[in-house]
């Protein structure tokens, strides 16, 4: 078994002892007889691991206890439409644009009600984040949306914005549990759990309580956070196997010193990378350096044919899913939690050489 | 390691051949360096997953080329809003109430437009399936729905109801891929997964060509049939690891002779059961012959406590998930595709001795 670096946006890997686990378990979970992939969502057995998750995940992200978390299905994209179906009581929300999906979420909330937007870092081509203060919210808005980490174009909040007493709700999809976060801040935090929580399949909302209860007669009943909460997320028929693998992340994540470890870890990771683009002659990472992702990291070089060279150089050296999104073009090092030190130690090292070749030529 | 036979409405049983080999690629699939649960959803090696298993279903499943097929996350109980937010263009839809999920379907559809209940079978607490013809179903319905498999009262429709130039929408979760259906007499026909084909978190959505545009401004796009048939199933990222293991599970069918071969099995191994609750001084299945599932086989004693007696029994003999759902008591089998003939043997003599048992006290 030869493993690759898989610097997949998302899907992304998974660390290499979850999935040693989910390979011993895989016949027969835990003397049940029985694989995690075949087990009712109502046994005993399978309950144990979903109310496990649920508050394995409440203690290493300190979510509140004035707060539910649900486990659904869909994806972010989902959210989309749940956000506003669950949220406007009086039909207006504010949104900041600062990428592609929160684009979508924009433009998704505009099917059901009045959707201001309040700004956008589109005018250079999402490279950095707007600077945002309480004045500039409306205050009679039912909640503000923003994405916290910008997936394709690596940028990340650096700070939480102040929405006063309107909501503030996140998209975290590509920054879920990989550094400590102050939840209180938030209304709602949801993101897809495929790059740094569990495989494609499961989705994480997390939403405090009083902001249950509010959803348009129209919302479609799996989309209704409130009925989810009332039936602990197993409405219907949960993503069981995904939800599992997310409490072996979370174990993972506990053995590792918890969130506080692990954000310092992933500061670590990213600031090597970093700190070569950014002495290189060849390579270059737009984004203005205080709102870097420490998850995604985009790169080029001046030229889309090298850039493509370098892809195809890397992916044969086993440095796979370097190519960036297909939108945007040039480069990008998805490092999430489980992509490990060696792995972008291997990189840099793989990129030094590409540069000095690419010198002599 | 050993098994249990797993008796479960869903998720339920896998092929152990299916088990073993997601448990040999669980670390490396095909020698990619990477676990399915890691990989992109757009990389050429996932890709061949996706696409392969949407082709197999085709083939396995004779679905008629005018036909989409999509991989959808959400579950049934997801397509119960889809169905009528992508299907109501005059606001009006028949639908047959034959158990819990149908009813289910039937409110749900209700926030969408004036739904007609055509016929319902809680008279005989559902235990049979009602004769319709075309002169039941409204002429300007956009569609009538139906559930084709009962799971939690263990009835099937003997026939497909003739709904003239009306498209028929049937919900197939606990039969879809149980033996050959003539997909051609359906507009749409719609499943989780969880039960015959893959593991919790996949919902297979069939759609015919020309009912796909119509989806109202309000429908979720996670929700869009459109969007998701002009995405190949990835307007987002897809449940990838419950769409490999389909894959897997529909090459096994293949390899065991394809439905035609599968749906005899199935009926051999239901006859089986039946044959013996028919014959059972203790035990009788409530359901009118030949309305009878060959996948959801209930029944009872004359009274609850041997019920109990007989579940907590055994579930301690290896036969486990033997209760019946939990809104109606008594037992039930699930006795799905991966459910061996062996399981169901022993089981016949399980109930024959506990009979023999109870005539002795």
């Amino acid at each position: 078994m030869n493993r690759v670096y898989n610097f997949s946006a998302g899907p992304s890997m998974l660390p290499l002892e979850v999935l040693r686990q989910a390979q011993a378990d895989l016949l027969d979970y835990n003397g049940s007889g029985q694989s995690v992939l075949e087990m009712s969502h109502r046994s005993k057995v399978y309950e144990e691991i979903i109310y496990g998750a649920q508050q394995l995940l409440r203690e290493v992200y300190g979510v509140p206890n004035n707060y539910k978390i649900l486990f659904l299905q869909g994806g972010a994209s989902t959210q989309f439409s749940a956000v506003p179906l669950n949220l406007l009581k009086n039909g207006k929300a504010d949104y900041v644009i600062t990428g592609q999906f929160s684009g979508k979420a924009y433009k998704e909330a505009q099917k059901y009600g009045d959707i201001r937007l309040v700004a956008s870092s589109k005018d250079k081509t999402f490279s950095y984040i707007p600077e945002l203060s309480r004045e500039d919210f409306s205050s009679d808005a039912d909640y503000v949306h923003i994405c916290f980490n910008n997936t394709i174009f690596g940028t990340k909040f650096p700070y939480i914005p102040d929405t006063g007493d309107v909501p503030l709700v996140a998209d975290v999809s590509s920054c879920m549990l990989s550094e400590p976060l102050d939840i209180s801040k938030f209304g709602v935090i949801y993101g897809g759990a495929q790059k740094n929580v569990a495989p494609a399949g499961l989705t994480v909302v997390i939403v405090r309580d009083d902001l249950l209860g509010a959803a348009a007669p129209s919302c479609p009943v799996m989309l209704n956070w409130k009925e989810q909460a009332d039936n602990d997320s197993m409405y219907n028929t949960p993503p069981c196997w995904s939800i599992y693998i997310c409490k072996l992340v979370l174990e993972w994540i506990e053995r590792g010193g918890g969130l506080t470890a692990l954000g310092q870890r992933n500061r670590k990771k990213a600031a090597l990378l970093y700190k070569f683009l950014d002495g290189s002659e060849l390579f270059s990472n737009p984004v203005r350096p205080q709102d870097r992702s420490i998850m995604n990291v985009t790169f080029v070089t001046p030229d889309s044919e090298t850039n493509a060279k370098f892809v195809k150089n890397a992916d044969a050296a086993g440095f796979v899913n370097l190519k960036g999104h297909r939108s945007v073009g040039g480069m990008r090092a998805s490092i999430y939690n489980a992509m490990p030190s060696e792995g972008i130690e291997e990189l840099v090292r793989f990129l030094g050489e590409f540069e000095r070749k690419q010198a002599l030529k």
